[in-house]
């Protein structure tokens, strides 16, 4: 199964203290596109894959969805998110995202945040979501950009006046890497954006939008430290139709 | 218009001496990758938009197509084309991409070769073209990466170990990129890889495939050099269908 390195108790203390942790989706700067990306979601039966605290399940089950089930690998997490609701239209759920097992064209979303980035058999997993959805329905995710991943040493370099470039390399050589964020030895998976997108359509999608997530000039003024996020994508959101 | 650069005389001698001018698509390092691609040229109607000394024109040619519509804007590289062949089936024109006129419903392929980082109004050229084609068909286009030409200083930083990185930064500035390759002030457009492939699909394509290209270990041991473009893509190869 994937590295649960979310119930790590090192880790699962630093992420609870992220600001979206503690703030939910008002507090991930990506989340306004994200959301632009997803279809009303009144009546829709929603599958989040990787819900985490389940900030996202309990927008989509205020927001009417028909039914909102929240699958992630962390027990913990999924404490955490049973505690903050008890709304009728919620079912939280353990699952290895590396091995889903779910009924087939029974849901109108898929939607995963900041996730995919941990499955190795992501072509696999594409191939379950795209049976899992009705057909014309979306799966809308957010994922690690691979600029982002790439790296042997993901970290700015400054030069003498100030600006920060972020150095690139290894980009072509996909597969595992390690980082020490929150915990030593989190294990991520780097493939290119082609990579990605391939597997998407091969599993049946149609792409529908790429949002390599950068800051606005207005959010950079609300809050300055998202200035660097303009000099290389952190994120990818995609959306396709099944 | 478009900057023409490929008139300028520096310009195009240092071009003209290029490999892939003198050698053609097998000096090309991404034509596998590209020919991969490609629908099967037998009876076609063909355009290469920038098509430069021709070459894809003559293969298109020799494999049957209907016919094949070569448009440059480059004076310099449509006589050098024309000259290369006699065939009744290939035409070449003057055009420029910023203004393309094409009769609608026409081809059954367009093709491109690292032309379109030079235009500026791209969503307008991905309308045209999807115009000019025939239901079903495909267009094809390599383009230069934007983690290749995003950077302020876009060149190589070599660590102590000889290690190579692409100090990338401004990915999210789109707009105007002037490098000095083979003649200074030389004028291309930089969007990111969102901005691209959501163009082409709000102008009704659907994408079928996405190739950041690199070189594989075979290509690297032929020809060694080819080492660095596994750190960072320089050009991106995508398929659609119209």
């Amino acid at each position: 199964m994937t590295q649960n390195i979310y119930d790590d108790p090192g880790f699962f203390q630093g992420y609870s203290q992220m600001p979206r942790s503690i703030g939910g989706l008002d507090a991930a700067p990506e989340w306004p596109a994200l959301k632009a990306m997803l279809p009303p979601i009144q009546g829709l039966k929603v599958v989040d894959l990787g819900c985490g605290y389940g900030w996202f399940c309990r927008l989509a089950s205020e927001q009417g969805a028909g039914s909102v089930l929240g699958l992630d690998v962390s027990e913990k997490m999924l404490e955490q998110a049973r505690k903050t609701t008890s709304a009728a239209n919620i079912q939280y759920a353990r699952a290895d995202l590396e091995h889903l097992d779910l009924p087939t064209n029974s849901f109108d979303l898929a939607y995963s945040s900041l996730a995919l980035h941990y499955i190795k058999d992501l072509p696999g997993l594409f191939g379950k979501i795209h049976a899992a959805l009705k057909p014309g329905s979306r799966f809308v995710f957010s994922i690690e950009h691979p600029i982002f991943m790439a790296p042997r040493n993901p970290g700015w370099i400054t030069d003498a006046e100030g600006r920060k470039s972020w150095p690139l390399d290894s980009y072509q050589m996909e597969g595992e890497r390690v980082t020490n964020w929150l915990a030593d030895g989190v294990i991520k998976q780097h493939r290119t954006i082609g990579t990605l997108l391939n597997a998407l359509i091969a599993a049946g999608f149609t792409i529908q939008h790429v949002n390599e997530w950068g800051p606005s000039d207005t959010e950079v003024v609300a809050q300055p430290a998202l200035a660097e996020e303009r000099e290389r994508p952190m994120m990818m959101l995609v959306g396709v139709q099944r």
